[in-house]
């Protein structure tokens, strides 16, 4: 199906930040160049720098500057943009931006809807949600929609208040919360590798997998993001968000239907069903690292706590590795393990479903071990599906020897969307299956609090792993306590 | 492993044939050259025509020249080959024989043990057995034991007669009866596939599997063979036997060890379950064809009727396919579909396993169709396995395109042993596991006999399909009247 979106006016707060320019207008380009957008749109560039119209567009084309090849107007794209110097605590500037959205929406018959998009400082959230509602912006002809970036509060209480001011101005339905691994085509095809194959299904369950295990890793330091990071850390960075999104998609119950309710209520069970910690168990099922100086691609790098913007005796982690388990029916015994860092041996983001042990090893005789049944789903930067099975060595013996079946996207020969690309799509069309529920936010920051007040009291014996390595000893010991290990795969 | 075979003296009867000289010497060479043979061994040639051991030699090095860039001395190979001509109708001769056997075990110190393979008509097999015993040959010092090819009678009764001849002279223990298919890498990966992974055989049933469809193919007609070939069809050549096998294979229970024993009492059982047809279901289960004229790779070829040897209103089939039902808990209402003939449009060997269509098609509002699962064996002339899956197609959309996954055998950079190697050695090994067991010839001459005797009675409206296609269309209809069709899979 390659329907337009429908028309509207698209405000975005933040419209000179970073991730406006690197993510939200190449985004919104690709969409218009692929023939997604309604012609009928227009953008509307909110920020506290004065800029005219023809500053705004002129970076609007430097963000595109990359699709030169493209047979494209860039003119004509940047055309649609429209800036509005802004200043959020005015409440007489809401009114002036009211008028403008109707100007533009006369102008570009944009049958007054509007989406309003937050990429700006999370503080600012709140506010400016409640001031759309109260200045009367969302009493618009036609549908609106709040699009907000995390980070969704700092924990359960701040992503309460959060949740409840956003709450006032907009209803749950027209609440977009980007968590963007949901749109990357890898973890999209979570649900399609399960619910399309009829072979996965029955084996989706505790009876036949063993552990999950869920890395993503990056070779990069904080680099110039210290002061932002040093407040936040990986737990709530990584964990709290794209890794608990990763290990609801695996563990949900197949829905009714496709429908974002239905498929996010399913999610949302899953979150009820997690084992929640006491703060005494925190310690068995988490662990926490921060990197020290190291090698990586035989250059010398720094340790964290050297790093701009943090602290020299910074408790803040730059890896956690922890266990999951999910109380109920199906899952109950599994494991989802989950492991990111920074600075660690490669970047990637996989996912490995290890099926459990043969019943009985019949070539156990000839002197074979034979490697569990592993399912890999390669998110990123490689992306696709591998199976790691077992076959008959080329042998006279009949004994086995692993092999493994690769599926790479890029076989596909499209150019895959970006995530930005496809949320910005799903949002205009209303589809908010993968967004952020409240309920998902409140859930995951209850079960990621406790662990955070645990390692605040605690004092970390950092740092504890070598930039360039996969992180500290006890995420191996993790694993090792339950008879597993992190399968590294290439 | 790589242990060496036993020392043992090889009497090859019907030495000078074509089996002989295009399999027997080549595998042995092989075994030879890659140090599976004990050097204390020697080959016994047997065969009426007068030679002397430098002619027979002489056919040992021509048979084995393909391998001229061995560093292996051809001369020394062939110096374990002796000649013994030989009349099989009079005894006096295997007085001789014993002689000369005992003789070459002196020489070659083979611990006296004896493997008689018999290359040669069938009608010999019998007797010559029976001769073997009578005058002393198999009261030996070491071991004894027979080799018999196909085919093994020409139904039942003849079958009955064969085994009973043979049984009198060797026990059941000694008697190895070759089908070569299950020499082949690709039909012993059957096995591993099933027992060597966790993920298969819980989906390995009638809840989770649709049908199973094995393919033999062959391109080209009956050639020089159409004397032989018209005294027999497509049901005795290929179904009776190879078919069969592979089905015991993919239908057999779970061993409780990899004996010998134990795996032929599970193929056997499956053989035991097959839905006996009675006459009247005859042409509701098996169709046959006859190939006519046609293209082959844009040549024109002649009819089967036309070829040498054959008769001009020949009833013979070249064409066979057939469903077989297993009734037990494990595959009730799971077809078991056959296909088989010469002259089609591809040559080829495989196996597709399709499992049952998902319980419910989330995709179904969003247009998409969904392919079933498929597991795909390839046999030969390609060896490897295929899955064919369901991914997320690269879009904007949740939409599932068709992907396939391959393992190609020829990835483990390994000479592949070809399946007379295998069996020689594991017949000097005393591992019967891969021979044929008189049980099953039994079984699966009564199964084939009933189609043979309504399809005698019955003249076929032949010929029915043109060459270079897949067979006539009953073949498709076949499937098409339980839902199903034939997976072209390339």
């Amino acid at each position: 199906m390659t329907r337009h979106t429908p028309r509207a006016i698209i405000v975005i707060f933040g419209a000179t930040g970073d991730l406006a320019n690197r993510k939200l207008y190449p985004s919104l380009y690709r969409l218009y160049r692929n023939h997604k957008l309604s012609d009928h749109f227009a953008v509307v560039g909110v920020a506290r720098r004065p800029l005219t119209n023809e500053d705004f567009r002129n970076n609007i084309k430097k963000s595109i500057a990359d699709f030169q090849d493209d047979p494209i107007d860039h003119d004509a794209f940047a055309a649609h943009f429209h800036y509005n110097p802004f200043d959020a605590q005015h409440l007489s500037e809401y009114q002036k931006l009211d008028n403008f959205i109707n100007q533009l929406d006369d102008k570009h018959q944009a049958d007054g809807n509007r989406l309003f998009y937050m990429a700006m400082a999370p503080n600012f959230f709140g506010p400016i949600a409640a001031n759309l509602k109260s200045q009367g912006l969302t009493d618009n002809r036609g549908w609106s929609r709040l699009v907000i970036e995390k980070p969704f509060g700092h924990n359960y209480e701040t992503a309460q208040q959060l949740n409840e001011q956003i709450g006032q101005a907009f209803s749950e339905d027209q609440i977009y919360r980007i968590d963007h691994y949901l749109g990357k085509q890898m973890v999209q095809n979570i649900e399609i590798v399960r619910f399309a194959n009829a072979m996965f299904e029955p084996l989706w369950n505790n009876q036949y997998i063993a552990n999950v295990q869920i890395t993503s890793s990056e070779v990069l330091g904080v680099e110039e993001r210290g002061r932002y990071y040093d407040e936040s850390g990986a737990l709530r960075d990584m964990v709290q968000n794209h890794m608990l999104q990763i290990v609801s998609l695996l563990a949900m119950e197949p829905p009714a239907k496709l429908h974002p309710d239905e498929v996010r209520y399913e999610k949302i069970k899953v979150l009820r069903s997690l084992r929640q910690l006491e703060e005494k168990d925190v310690n068995a099922y988490f662990v926490r690292g921060q990197y020290d100086q190291g090698e990586i691609a035989g250059k010398a790098v720094d340790s964290y706590r050297d790093s701009n913007g943090v602290a020299s005796d910074s408790n803040t982690e730059t890896f956690v590795a922890g266990k999951f388990m999910i109380d109920n029916f199906r899952w109950a015994g599994v494991p989802f393990y989950v492991r990111t860092g920074k600075r660690m041996a490669k970047k990637a983001t996989e996912i490995v479903i290890q099926f459990k042990d043969l019943p009985i090893n019949l070539y156990k005789d000839k002197g074979d071990t034979i490697d569990p049944n592993l399912l890999v789903i390669r998110i990123q930067p490689d992306e696709g599906i591998t199976m790691h099975l077992n076959a008959k060595k080329t042998d006279y013996e009949t004994t086995s020897t692993p092999i493994a079946m690769h599926y790479n996207k890029a076989d596909q020969n499209t150019e895959s969307p970006e995530a930005y690309e496809v949320l910005i799509k799903d949002c205009l069309n209303g589809d908010s299956t993968s967004f952020v529920h409240s309920d998902e936010v409140s859930l995951s920051w209850k079960f990621v609090d406790v662990i955070s007040k645990v390692w605040m009291n605690e004092k970390a014996d950092f740092p504890n792993y070598q930039s360039g390595t996969n992180g500290p000893t006890q995420a191996t010991e993790l694993l090792a306590q339950d008879g597993f290990h992190w399968w590294e795969i290439n």
